[in-house]
């Protein structure tokens, strides 16, 4: 049966690959496409370890197939291009992201906004257009097509530059969407995990004041003196985050577990935005009363953790 | 004791006012202030009722004081203006909605936004600058300073006008502030209520479609034919509401029952908008992980609703 892997496609491929839901990764001989005209094929230097992934080996979202080869934050050195190939080279360092497909031509993919192309192939434990399975990033080669590659620039270390595929671009968004990224404005960054430490980076980069709001008191000096942050909350402490109150431009939540909204709302100056990429599995309460009096709740509905994020060129949204 | 209220201004008012949270209102003899410097009086005729002064007739909200005139939808013509006044003249038509006094120096104050001002004043069971109480629109006479004052065109009925100093605004707001208000858009109104049906009204005054959703089918003929909606659904038959899955670029939610956001957020766009603008008592659900791969949620402070609506310049925003 596991040779039927390893020559379902012409190209020999090495990676961890969960079998079962137990958790546990072992070693999986596969294969990989020969590289397409429009495909760029690059040996894997480097691969970030996303909280889904997790999720996934273990099957806790219902929608794994084993075997499984998790990775959608992969990096590494081109070594073959396609004929129709035109932005990448042999030797280029590159990446790939969460998403290998989507359709094309629907008007989602015809903005740049493939990640909600309904026809959208995931980076692994989906099937691509050949009826395969697609793979993930643990492994030592990737083939993918140029449009869902993205260029690492040289002054970038890839081992640094693989969690800006998933973790970067799912805080970096929202920063860019909703202008919270000019001089002079202030914004919270929620739990100080794999999201919420580059969502600090890249608002200390874009000017942004920073404060870090967080359950552990023992995180302050990480947020302060390694990251850069201007102030911290605990969140706990309601004498701190009353002094706080009305005095963000917009707060990123990155906290995965239920937790209580009113104490980040009240943090809000007026038509500050609460920007949630964390997500709880049980519903969060949503108080909308205590917000009467003159104000309304806006939900937005968006899906942009997995834009492709072109690292080199960093005004692009 | 009466006596107290007919005597605190020397301007003889007669209006109606709960005593109690009985629900129950009766004849009330009291007075206002004379015409300030920078006043405008008005012969009131006429006052929306909005579900908010049942509320606060009832003390439901716990911050109710009695004796207490309820009305925030005033609409009259004006009898004397004080000698600074500057906009208005005796018989103008004039209106005052939800507030009459800020401190008008905050930075809220600053850029239009009185609504704001943590020192902003209620029309009605607030306490006023002179530390007298403020009585609302269920009277025959208002004195108003003429910043808190909006000019009512004379095209425009009194009667029909009045509604739109709480309700109107509520939803011409967002409409306005998140772009919602553009030929081609396509709008849902959930609930064809108060709100919902003067939202529809504004809506397709702006040129945008709009789908009516309610719990209620025998709302349909009133949405369509009365209200000049262009479809209808009922929020309870599945397939309707599946069929219209990510059509919708923004919705304005006015129901004030708990209620479902899910199928809500299902029937936007990518980057769509769920604007609630009524508000349950209880907390809502909000559904985080079903919306999860590659979707963020944004929960908007915004405090809109008592926004003095300009009618006669319907571009300001």
């Amino acid at each position: 049966m596991a040779k039927r892997y390893e020559e379902e496609h012409p190209k020999k491929a090495f990676g961890w690959a969960a079998r079962d839901s137990s958790g546990l990764l072992s070693p999986f001989h596969f294969s990989r496409r020969e590289t397409g005209e429009k495909d760029v094929t690059f040996k894997v230097l480097y691969c970030g370890i996303c909280h889904s992934d997790l999720h996934m080996v273990k099957n806790e979202w219902g929608s794994s197939t084993y075997p499984l080869v998790p990775g959608h934050e992969i990096v590494g050195v081109v070594t073959e291009v396609g004929s129709k190939v035109q932005k990448y080279r042999v030797g280029d360092k590159v990446g790939v992201g969460c998403m290998v497909g989507s359709c094309r031509s629907c008007d989602s993919c015809a903005n740049d906004l493939e990640n909600y192309c309904p026809k959208m192939i995931l980076t692994y434990a989906a099937t691509y257009d050949d009826g395969t399975t697609t793979y993930g990033g643990y492994s030592d080669v990737m083939v993918a097509e140029e449009h869902f590659v993205v260029r690492i620039p040289d002054n970038l270390p890839l081992d640094a530059g693989a969690p800006l595929l998933c973790a970067g671009v799912t805080v970096y968004s929202p920063l860019k969407y909703f202008g919270l990224d000019k001089p002079g404005l202030h914004v919270g960054i929620v739990g100080l995990g794999g999201l919420g430490h580059v969502a600090v980076k890249f608002a200390k980069a874009m000017g942004v004041k920073v404060t870090v709001i967080s359950t552990s008191p023992n995180k302050k000096k990480e947020a302060i003196e390694h990251l850069g942050a201007d102030s911290f909350l605990v969140s706990r402490d309601q004498d701190e985050m009353k002094a706080a109150m009305s005095t963000m431009d917009g707060i990123i939540d990155t906290v995965s577990a239920v937790h209580p909204l009113l104490p980040l709302i009240c943090l809000l100056k007026p038509h500050g935005k609460l920007v949630m990429v964390g997500a709880p599995e049980k519903p969060l309460e949503l108080p909308v009363f205590p917000l009467l009096m003159g104000t309304y709740l806006v939900i937005n509905k968006l899906k942009e953790n997995t834009t492709p994020l072109v690292v080199d060129s960093p005004y692009r949204q």
